[in-house]
């Protein structure tokens, strides 16, 4: 059990984390601190925090573990703000998309007292705020951990009693191996949905087009309503990784563009291809659930 | 009502046609087709035809209506087998996805004595097959009718009274309108989505990528999951519209990988536009329903 724990930025995911310790008595004071206006009295009130905290300073002042729960973005400045203040020893974890450059952050801000492990939910919600918080939003999610060698074991421990009190399964990564992965299976989707929308409502003819749209554009396009600052902060923040699976990606529905304009008769054999892993990989994730 | 009805396919579409024209009651006799083994059996069974033909001859002769509820790649060698044998007055349609090239099959092969009026329901499951088939299947979808400056008038209204029992919303268009429209709403989120599919898939990294895939993957690369013949033939009738969508398509895609690759700190201008359009379209849908 945890004496004091800070989540600092109490959305979806920090104030879902803030609900699960709660139930399960993970911590005997759980802290809070969230720059929107009103956000962490209502978080108090849901019950995902136990005290509201007007200065971060105050916030994390003698927590045993600090979490950030915020976008990407705000993570350097976070770590700026409060490296000066933590107690000594504390474990610092955060829930962001990207690892690497957090983590270099983390070792130029923090000093060497202070613990940090990257931490990624890969769970979520199309709408966000603590008003959907949901205490099993992690329950058999995969939670990656991208500790360095420079991490403390001790640290990695509590991040992991953290992962486990959510009903997470850890997965231990690379910080760089982390952010291949992810731009792989989670940005590069959303950039593929984002400019498929923008490709067909930008012409000329979306306006009968939109009427015949149906279903399948609908999930396709699902990404596209996702947090715009969220996702540019994942675009600077993992740049080479994304850009990498882009160009491979540009490349092969650029040979698949000419077999079409050539009238190519054998092209279902890369969709058969893709059915096949797309139902191979449906069946992995059932079982793994 | 009409007298005769024939469907020939039945599958998802061809059963759900058959079992709303019972319901309705408005045919007295529907006559069934399908070249898999016990299917047109199985049909019969579930109330979707009252009588399964062994030959395509004996099914369409005598019909008002001949529906082709085939994939696209049937319909050309289908035409050329019901030409001769169809009684005057016949009136044709089909289901199928792309337009201008099955309408250019119509007039090669139907005599003048025939009307055909191509059609396409905007509706599917990512299931297929009779034992689904669903009288409800069409309820509030549009329903896309071709005619050209060479259908009889007559025609149409038959084709239009049967999408109304359907309780489709019918929408006419041109046949090269139609397919440019579907082109960039349809196929092109297929493509879309069977590249992101094997792009991620074909990786050496897919293993370990596959377990952080999430929500978001699994929607963008659903209609990877589509039937590949349909798609194949989709791609061989519609090459042109398909090929002018795609390099829209990329070329968006390579822009948005160059701003990422500068770090471009706007990019989410970029993203935000594609989420309003995403939003206003969502609210289009819901208020069409």
């Amino acid at each position: 059990m945890f004496n004091r724990v800070t989540i600092i930025g109490l959305g979806l995911i920090g104030g879902s984390i803030g609900l699960a310790l709660r139930r399960e008595k993970m911590a005997k004071q759980i802290a809070g601190y969230d720059l929107g206006q009103g956000v962490s009295e209502r978080a108090r009130k849901i019950g995902a925090i136990d005290d509201a905290y007007e200065s971060v300073a105050d916030a994390v002042s003698g927590s045993e573990l600090v979490i950030l729960a915020t976008p990407v973005g705000a993570v350097r400045t976070l770590l700026q703000a409060i490296a000066p203040v933590l107690t000594q020893g504390t474990v610092v974890t955060d829930v962001s998309s990207t690892k690497s450059q957090v983590i270099s952050w983390a070792e130029e801000f923090l000093p060497p007292t202070i613990s940090f492990v990257g931490g990624h939910p890969m769970a979520g919600k199309e709408v966000s705020g603590v008003e959907v918080a949901d205490p099993d939003l992690f329950k058999d999610c995969i939670y990656c951990l991208t500790p360095t060698t420079r991490t403390r074991s001790t640290a990695v421990s509590k991040v992991a009693a953290l992962v486990e009190t959510l009903g997470a399964r850890v997965r231990f990564l690379e910080p760089a191996e982390h952010d291949g992965l992810v731009a792989g299976v989670s940005h590069l989707p959303f950039l593929v949905s984002t400019t498929l929308m923008s490709t067909v409502a930008d012409d000329p003819t979306w306006g009968d087009a939109a009427l015949l749209a149906s279903s399948g554009f609908r999930d396709t396009t699902r990404l596209a309503a996702g947090n715009p600052e969220m996702y540019r902060d994942i675009c600077l923040t993992n740049s080479a990784a994304i850009v990498r699976w882009l160009d491979t990606y540009v490349a092969k529905l650029s040979d698949l563009r000419d077999q079409i304009a050539m009238h190519d008769r054998n092209i279902d054999e890369d969709f058969t291809k893709a059915q096949q892993q797309r139902q191979q990989w449906q069946v992995t994730q059932q079982s793994g659930k």
